[in-house]
């Protein structure tokens, strides 16, 4: 994960072409990660697996409903959202889910990410209940993401908007250890270039379902 | 605080002489923490601080309040809730205090503890608006203080009562970095020695206004 720079995001509510899916996951991209904040089910969810399961490429599901868990994943991703305003969205619902599955949890050693998500207008930002931060705040979360939790990837999260790289390149140098992934408007090889410089790993998932070239063209943007 | 044993808490708002602080400085125990939920004051934890420091003993200061933080002891210790129903317990709190003091952070670097309360009678456990974890959820918020969070310390607190010796014996065979602190109701050598058997570390807090001589006996029970 240390060595990831893009990662292509897949909504299994969207429609998208076996070709399409030929094309991303022979990219050269480091990762496919599988979720979204809508009509996620489980039957969803195991269709695209089944559809990437002929693919090498190393496969993550984002899990953000317990019950549209599906094995055979590389990894899982757990999002905690540090600037909900719920208790809920930052671990109680996780405490929930480890206790549902404390037996296979060593097993399936499950990734967690400190989001910080920051489009007031996203529906994530509104389904967690979130509060928005400012450039300060954000730098604390991203502090304690870091030196509290010590939790593997801190994550601006923009969804559907693009970001602001000046704050981008703040929160880069409030992290040493903890990674920086990025996501949230890339929609071109420029954009991709602009927020690689200060993420360690950029993530494309819209511009898959609107500019599918483009959004294409953002690997190679970062992976010359 | 590996080789840490025991520990003496000191309530600020709490009346000690000078000759029974001079005997639990003296006693061989590994360090005295200031802390407590009522009353704390600023003045009161730097009176008692200013008579702590002719002694050589670590001098811990758990902080509940952000205006009660007085500088001058060698460790800060930071309570998050874990099993408090509100974020602000868990985080919120901590969120702003580290921004209002990011620009000396680094030197303090603070001691972050996760706590579980146990005793819904407890004015803490009212305090942070609590709820009451079974068993099994507590071996959960264990599991979370070391492999989500990472964090050094799962503090155990029943407050007042002493505990379950069958469920901290249980959470102790769910850690393995993170330390094992126990606090409640320790007021003899024999309960000093039952709670050490699971428990890193042993609190030490009430008795020591209750019954002085038999609060002095757990450190040899423990440190013998």
């Amino acid at each position: 994960m240390n060595e990831w720079k893009h990662i292509f995001k897949l909504d299994p509510a969207k429609e998208i072409s076996n070709e399409q899916l030929d094309i991303l996951c022979t990219s050269g991209t480091d990762a496919i990660m599988v979720g979204g904040t809508d009509d996620i089910t489980y039957r969803g969810v195991e269709d695209l697996l089944n559809r990437l399961s002929h693919y090498s490429v190393h496969k993550i599901l984002e899990i953000s409903r317990m019950d549209a868990i599906t094995t055979g994943f590389d990894d899982y991703f757990i999002p905690m959202v540090l600037n909900s305003k719920e208790k809920k969205w930052m671990m109680d619902m996780h405490h929930q889910g480890i206790k549902q599955h404390m037996d296979y949890i060593d097993y399936v050693q499950p990734v967690f990410e400190g989001y910080c998500i920051l489009n007031e207008e996203a529906k994530v930002f509104q389904y967690t209940n979130s509060t928005l931060p400012d450039a300060e705040d954000t730098l604390v979360y991203a502090y304690m993401a870091e030196e509290v939790f010590h939790l593997p990837i801190f994550y601006l999260e923009y969804s559907g908007i693009y970001g602001d790289a000046e704050l981008v390149k703040q929160v880069s140098h409030q992290l040493n250890d903890t990674l920086l992934f990025y996501g949230g408007g890339i929609e071109n090889a420029h954009q991709a270039k602009e927020m690689k410089q200060y993420a360690d790993v950029i993530i494309v998932g819209n511009s898959i379902y609107t500019d599918f070239d483009k959004a294409l063209e953002t690997v190679r943007a970062v992976k010359p």
